[in-house]
C-alpha cells in the first residue's frame, strides 16, 4: 500500500458498541449465519493453503512492479489457478500503467571516510548523469529546518534525516523531498528511510514531482547511514556523496485487473468484490505488499465455492494492477464499471498486511455499518470480532469516491512498517495461521454480505 | 564475540543466593563501597558519554577487521584518547593476527528464475576461481540429512537450511559446514546465516578448514533466501547457482592489544583488568560486536579516573585485538604477562553486546564468587544486582586458563543475534542509558575488588 492506506491505519480505533439487537434488515444474522461461518472458519484454518498459494507465487514471480514482465506472468498464473478453482468469469481487464524501471544505482560516501552506502531509489526518480552526482550533504531533520537552512543547500544534496513518526506523516518526506530540496536549488536528495525499525533496510516507494520545479534524483538511505550522517555533520565533518541513478520512466505499459467470481444465485449482477492488490514494489517478493492481501482474498473465494455455497449475490475477486505507483488498476476499473456501481454491494480490500486479523473497518451508512456489527459477532471464535469507523483500500477509493460501501479487515500491523516496501517483504514474514483466519474474516463478511435479502443500505 | 562466549550466554542461569552477611573478608562491602557506588553511577548515567565516544568511534572508522587498515587506525584513536582521559602506562601490545581480505562477492540464482541473492563470504573462506562456480543446489536441514543424502551432494553446492536453535548449536554450520560438505565431493557450501531474524540480512563469522579435506568456497545466505532455495527443492525444482568469491588470506599482519591504566595506590603490580575487543567483522560499524564492550570497559576506568577514586591495585582498560578469528590478542597477552599472570586478581570482559545490564557471571573459587554477591549488591540501585556463576570472554580465556578469575557482565542479549557480524552491527542499536549503566556496573565491580584488602582468593 501506499499513502493513502496509511492514514487508515492511524486512525483512531473506535471500539464497536454492538446493538443491542442481533436482528438487522429482519435478519438474525448469528442464527442464520452462524454455522456456516463455523464451515468457513474451519476450511480456512484447518490448512496452510493460503500461505502456500502465496509463497509459491513469491517464490516464482518475485517482486511484480507494474510495467514488469514478472507481474504480467503472475497475472496469468493467478487467472489460470482461478480457473482450476473453478471459479466463474475469469479474465482479465486491461488498462495501461506507468513503467519506471530503476536499472543500476548506488550511493557511496566519499567524504570523510569511504564507504558504500545500501539505497533504493524512488519510484518515479530521475536518473543521474552517468558520471553520478558527486556533492557536499547537507543534513536537516525537516522541511522546516530545510526553509531555515534554505542558503545553505544550493548546489548540494539534501537528506531529510526526519525521524519515524507516523507513516503518514513521514511518508511526506519521500513522496515530497525531491520538490522541497530542488526548490532551494538542491542537485539531488536523501531521505531516511520511512520506517521505524531496520537492519541496514533501505525503503523505495514513489515520489512526486512538480511541474515547475527541477526534477532531482530521490533515493532513500538506510536509517542507521542516515543518523551516521547526521552525526558527522553535527561534528562540523564535511561529508560527500556521489550518487549515481539510472532509473527511467518508459511509456506505459499495458497490464490487467485480474478476477474471477462465485456468479449470485438470485441477484447475480449486485456484486461484492473481496480484493488485494497484485502488482508491488521492485524489491524483496512484494509478499506482505500485497501478495498476502491478494491470495486471502482470492483463496476466501475458493472456499465459498470448495464449500458448496451459493450467496444470493456475486462474489468477485480481484487482484488489482499498479496500486504503487499510479492506481490505474482501481481507476481503470471505476471506469469500466460505471455503469454496474450502483450494484456494487460492498468493496473490501486486504492492503494492511494478511496478519493476525482482529476485525473489520468499514466506511458506509451507519444503517450498514449496524449489519457489519451484526456480522463481526460470527468472527468471535477467531478473536477478530472488533470493528470500526474508517475503512478501504487505494484500489477501492475510486469505486468508493462514486458511493459503493468499502472495507478492510483490521490486522496487527505492529511490524507492518518494518518490511514495508524493502527486500525484506518476503513470504516467511507471514504466518500461515495468521492467514487463514484472515481468510476466514473476509469470507465471511463478503458471503453474508452477499447473502442477505437486501443490499448494504448505502 | 563467536563461538565460545556463545556457550557463556546460553548458560543456565543459577541466580544466587545471598549470603546473609554482608561481611567478606572481614570488610563491609556494602558499608564501605555504597558512596562511592553511588558516585559512579552518578557519573556513568548522567551523560551519554560512552555511547557519544563509541559513535564517535564506529562513524569515525567504520568496522575494524584484523590486518585492516581501519583496525589499526582506530587502536591509534584509542590511544590518543586513552592519554587524553590523564590514563597511564597507555601503550599497545604487539601481536600479529591473520590478515583475511573478503574482496569482491557475489550469488545469483540461476534456476529456476534469475535474482541476486544477498551473501556474506565466511572468514577465512577460500576464493571461488574468478569466473565462479555454478551448479545445482542440494539443500539440506541438517549434517544428518547430508549424510542420508552424500550420494546427491557431489558435484553440487550444499546449503545448510539450519533452523536457529542456539547460537551455540547452530554456529557448527558456520564453522563446520564446509568440511562437511567437502567430504561428501561438494564443490562450494552455503548456510543460511546464523540467526533468529533478519530482514534480507547475511551474517559473517569465522569458519574452518581441515587438512585432509579439500578447501571449497562457503559462504551465508539470508534467512529469507535459504527458505525460498529449501521451498524450491521441495516442489521438485532443479535450484542453480553462480557463486563468486575473491576473497584471500594475506600473511600475517601486525596489531596491538591497546592500553591504559590507573596505577593502584598501594599494590600497583596488582591487576584487575577490564576489556572488550576493539576488531570486529568487516561488516557494519562493529558496534554491539564489540566496540560497545571496549567502550564500556575503557569509560569505566576513566570515570573511576575522574572521580578521583584511588584504588589499591591497578586497574588496567584493555581493548584486545583479533578477537574474531584467532584470539592472537588474548593469547598473546598470556603469553607476554605470563609472569605477572599471578597478580592478575580478576579480568572481566564485556562481549555480550552493550544492552541492559542485568549482574555480572563470574568464575572463579567459591570464596571469590562469595565476595562478587556481595559487591553485585551495590548494582541494586541499576538493577543490575544479579550474579551467577560462569562468566569469561574469549580474549580473557587465555589467562582464565592460567587461572585467572573471570567475570563478565550478564545483559539483556534478546537481539543479539538479529544484528551479530551483519552490516546492521551499528551504534544506534545501543542505548545510552543502557551503556551508562552498564559503564556504572564494570566500574564498581572493577573499583572495589582492586581496592580490597585481600586480592581474590583464588
Amino acid at each position: 500500500m501506499r499513502r493513502s492506506s496509511g492514514a487508515v491505519i492511524g486512525a483512531v480505533i473506535a471500539l464497536a458498541v454492538l446493538p443491542a439487537s442481533g436482528i438487522a434488515q429482519g435478519v438474525d444474522i448469528a442464527g442464520r449465519y452462524g454455522e456456516v461461518a463455523t464451515r468457513i472458519i474451519e476450511a480456512a484454518t484447518s490448512d496452510s493453503a493460503a500461505w502456500n498459494r502465496l509463497a509459491e507465487m513469491a517464490d516464482r514471480f518475485g517482486n511484480r512492479l507494474s510495467g514488469s514482465q514478472s507481474l504480467e506472468h503472475a497475472l496469468d498464473w493467478v487467472m489460470e489457478q482461478m480457473r482450476a478453482d473453478g471459479l466463474s468469469n475469469v479474465h482479465g481487464e486491461p488498462v495501461m500503467v506507468p513503467h519506471w524501471v530503476r536499472g543500476e544505482e548506488s550511493l557511496e560516501l566519499v567524504e570523510p571516510r569511504a564507504v558504500k552506502l545500501p539505497m533504493l531509489g524512488l519510484g518515479g526518480s530521475v536518473a543521474t548523469p552517468p558520471a553520478g552526482i558527486t556533492a557536499e550533504v547537507l543534513v536537516v531533520s525537516s522541511f522546516d529546518e530545510l526553509t531555515v537552512r534554505a542558503a545553505e543547500a544550493k548546489g548540494r544534496i539534501v537528506l531529510f534525516d526526519a525521524p519515524f513518526t507516523s507513516y503518514g506523516q513521514t511518508v511526506a518526506y519521500r513522496t515530497g523531498g525531491a520538490v522541497a530540496a530542488a526548490r532551494v536549488g538542491a542537485v539531488a536528495s536523501l531521505i531516511r528511510s520511512v520506517g521505524p525499525f531496520g537492519l541496514k533496510t533501505p525503503h523505495t516507494g514513489v515520489m512526486h514531482y512538480e511541474d515547475d520545479v527541477p526534477k532531482i534524483p530521490h533515493a532513500a538511505i538506510t536509517i542507521e547511514d542516515s543518523g551516521m550522517l547526521h552525526r558527522m555533520a553535527d561534528r562540523g565533518e564535511t561529508i560527500v556523496v556521489t550518487l549515481k541513478m539510472s532509473a527511467e520512466t518508459l511509456p506505459d505499459s499495458p497490464s490487467r485487473n485480474v478476477m474471477g467470481e462465485i456468479v449470485g444465485s438470485e441477484m447475480p449482477d449486485e456484486v461484492v468484490v473481496l480484493s488485494g492488490h497484485m502488482d508491488s514494489w521492485d524489491v524483496g517478493q512484494g509478499a506482505m505488499d500485497d501478495g498476502g492481501g491478494v491470495v486471502t482474498a482470492w483463496e476466501a473465494v475458493r472456499i465459498i465455492h470448495d464449500l458448496g455455497l451459493k450467496p444470493k449475490r456475486t462474489i468477485r475477486a480481484i487482484g488489482w494492477t499498479n496500486e504503487e505507483n499510479g492506481t490505474r488498476g482501481g481507476n481503470g476499473y471505476r471506469a469500466a464499471h460505471r455503469a454496474d456501481l450502483s450494484k456494487h454491494v460492498l468493496a473490501i480490500e486486504s492492503d494492511n498486511g494478511a496478519f493476525n486479523p482482529q476485525g473489520f473497518g468499514f466506511t458506509g451508512s451507519d444503517a450498514a455499518y449496524a449489519i457489519i456489527q451484526q456480522i463481526a459477532r460470527l468472527l468471535g471464535p477467531i478473536d477478530a470480532n472488533m470493528t470500526r469507523r474508517g475503512g478501504g483500500g487505494e484500489d477501492i477509493g475510486p469505486m468508493m469516491e462514486d458511493g459503493v460501501p468499502g472495507g478492510s479487515p483490521i490486522v496487527d500491523g505492529s511490524r507492518y512498517f518494518w518490511y514495508h516496501h524493502t527486500d525484506a517483504d518476503t513470504v516467511d514474514k507471514l504466518d500461515p495461521a495468521e492467514m487463514g483466519r484472515l481468510t476466514a474474516l473476509m469470507a465471511i463478511v463478503a458471503y453474508v454480505v452477499a447473502d442477505l435479502p437486501e443490499p448494504l443500505p448505502r
